[in-house]
């Protein structure tokens, strides 16, 4: 992957471009049911704090962006959610994708959005549910990368430095360093790698040379524009109804739903980041967490004498390291649990050992089909 | 242990002795925690069947005494309860103890109770919470008992064929044939003995000379009366302003209030059974479970495929043999259970392995010592 000749284009006629944020918040609930459902994905829940995460998120940001330039894309299910958790924002800042039809889109979209506010705009793209602690690396890092943005015709992505050799992320390779930007060293990209296997994760992990791709994104509205005009010819001609309705100051909604459907179902790595040679890539300084499922929440709480993590009344006789969770003032009794998940919402209670807690998506679809079921998804 | 010379007492001036049942309904709610609890214990719950285990025990005598012949002992945190689940009983025919004395105490009053009515009377005393579900069989083994306790100074156990090496029931050594009444026969008695050693156990049950002594008693209130005074004189004194009352139609529940704090705490085995001659056993011919925690519960409900035996919302991925109860429209869902219990009630839920059932009491200890933990007692 070869960068381009570099042209700097921060400032033109003397007016600053502007810095935006897009907060992607489309999750689908599933991981951490009960507590999250399709309407309360995870994002809108305090899975770890007292605030959703998605909350959070919009507090970290606020250094970068104003908030008349922070916007949210969510899904239908979760507008009302959504709308409730973030008070502040311009209502037309959230705004709701009919049907989801994965992150290309979503940036796409995002693209759109911040062209109609600033046509120089530099943008960072950030997923609502991570969880992060150290605020002040975080605000740092991302505005090194919009510098970089601002200064040269780059899609910069965050490589998070991996901890373990996960297989739950895709990985990035980092090629030969590029520039600094405060203080901030970026590195050209030298390939996207999908999910890995364990042993080639180890792999990796040993190297050094690979990063996990968080999804987290920063570049400026002409460059991502053209990359995408490069790259995804057919989703940026699909979305001209929505540019059109942008710069008319047409009613957005109505147009999105009659458009989206017909959009690509495409991630943006595959779609962009893959295929695009201006890439580079900004290894984060923050802690970083993306919570997966029910067992990372444990990493977040302080822990009792035995390894359990409780939350509301519990009880616990002859048992460690397990996660337990009860809403309301219910009592949550366990004898002998080693490593379980055990969370009880008003409607429902999920027990489980840790190493099943991928299998909820199976209960989901078991749930899904039997009679009634579908009122606890 | 000799049976003293026979005498013929059944019929006295031309007038039948009559029959009375009294139960025993004084369990303390632990073991089946969180349904039971102390002013809801075990016999109120509809542990197996629909209706309440007391309520069952009611119906199955009914055959045996009338319903105004039929007494029901009971403890003062569960009155309440008692009398709601006995409504077809006179109210005085419900007698609360005001503090637990153990069985003897139970028993040396269920006799002042059924002499008040009958001095000749015959009467059983049987617990409320066990399980039988072939009626036939317990009335006709029943009656037996009553003719060989109204023909004979005798008093009948009932003694339970065992069906495993139970280490939690008192064992009774079978003697030689004595009599039979109603085709049953009865048997002397060798000796009683405490809950035995697993080993001790298995070498009882091989033998096929022992039988589990269920606490399921019939004698007639001359011979009870004077096996007390002869095995427990300090009871019967203590009893006797307990005795006056009866007699004068004083208020009982005053007397009472007086007498029990000062009643000696001791089994009914230990003060009269082990001590008395004129023992003698009824082997039993009907099914029957003590179902003393929530394990034993499974063997009284239809299993799925797996074993899962559940009542209420529940769902399973990947579980066998479980026992998954839920009150109301609440959902449990398990992932990767095996063998364990799972007990959602409106305020509380209980998770353990099945082979952890007996530490509910550890539990509950810790619960009572917990700040405002003694509300879910």
């Amino acid at each position: 992957m070869n960068l381009r000749p570099i042209v700097s284009f921060g400032k033109i006629a003397g007016r600053m471009a502007q810095n935006f944020v897009v907060i992607i918040a489309g999750g689908k609930g599933e991981r951490f049911w009960p507590q999250s459902r399709a309407h309360r994905p995870k994002h809108l829940l305090p899975i770890v704090g007292t605030t959703p995460l998605l909350a959070q998120t919009l507090s970290r940001v606020r250094p970068l962006a104003p908030v008349k330039n922070t916007f949210v894309i969510t899904s239908a299910a979760q507008e009302k959610g959504v709308r409730a958790c973030c008070p502040q924002l311009p209502p037309e800042n959230i705004v709701v994708e009919p049907v989801g039809r994965d992150t290309a889109a979503a940036v796409a979209l995002a693209t759109l959005l911040v062209e109609a506010r600033d046509p120089r705009g530099v943008f960072a793209v950030l997923p609502a549910d991570h969880v992060i602690h150290d605020r002040k690396r975080y605000v740092a890092d991302l505005k090194a990368a919009f510098a970089a943005a601002a200064a040269d015709k780059v899609l910069v992505t965050l490589g998070i430095p991996p901890t373990e050799p996960s297989t739950g992320f895709g990985y990035i390779e980092r090629g030969s360093k590029w520039k600094a930007f405060g203080r901030k060293p970026l590195y050209r990209v030298k390939r996207f790698v999908e999910k890995p296997s364990a042993d080639v994760a180890g792999v990796y992990v040993r190297s050094g040379d690979y990063v996990w791709n968080a999804g987290m994104f920063v570049w400026s509205v002409p460059t991502v524009s053209s990359a995408l005009a490069q790259h995804a010819p057919e989703l940026v001609k699909a979305l001209s109804p929505v540019r059109a309705a942008l710069q008319g100051n047409q009613a957005l909604p109505a147009v999105l739903k009659k458009v989206y459907p017909k959009l690509p179902k495409i991630s943006v790595d595959y779609a962009l980041l893959e295929k695009a040679e201006q890439v580079v890539m900004l290894p984060s300084s923050f802690d970083w967490d993306d919570v997966g499922a029910w067992p990372a929440v444990a990493r977040h709480h302080p822990a009792d004498k035995k390894g359990n993590v409780s939350k509301g009344r519990v009880v616990v006789e002859q048992g460690s390291n397990n996660i337990l969770f009860s809403e309301g003032d219910h009592l949550v009794a366990a004898i002998g649990l080693e490593n379980f998940i055990v969370v009880h919402t008003a409607d429902a209670t999920l027990i489980a050992p840790k190493a099943k807690a991928q299998e909820i998506k199976a209960l989901l679809k078991q749930l899904e089909k039997a009679k009634d079921g579908a009122r606890w998804l």
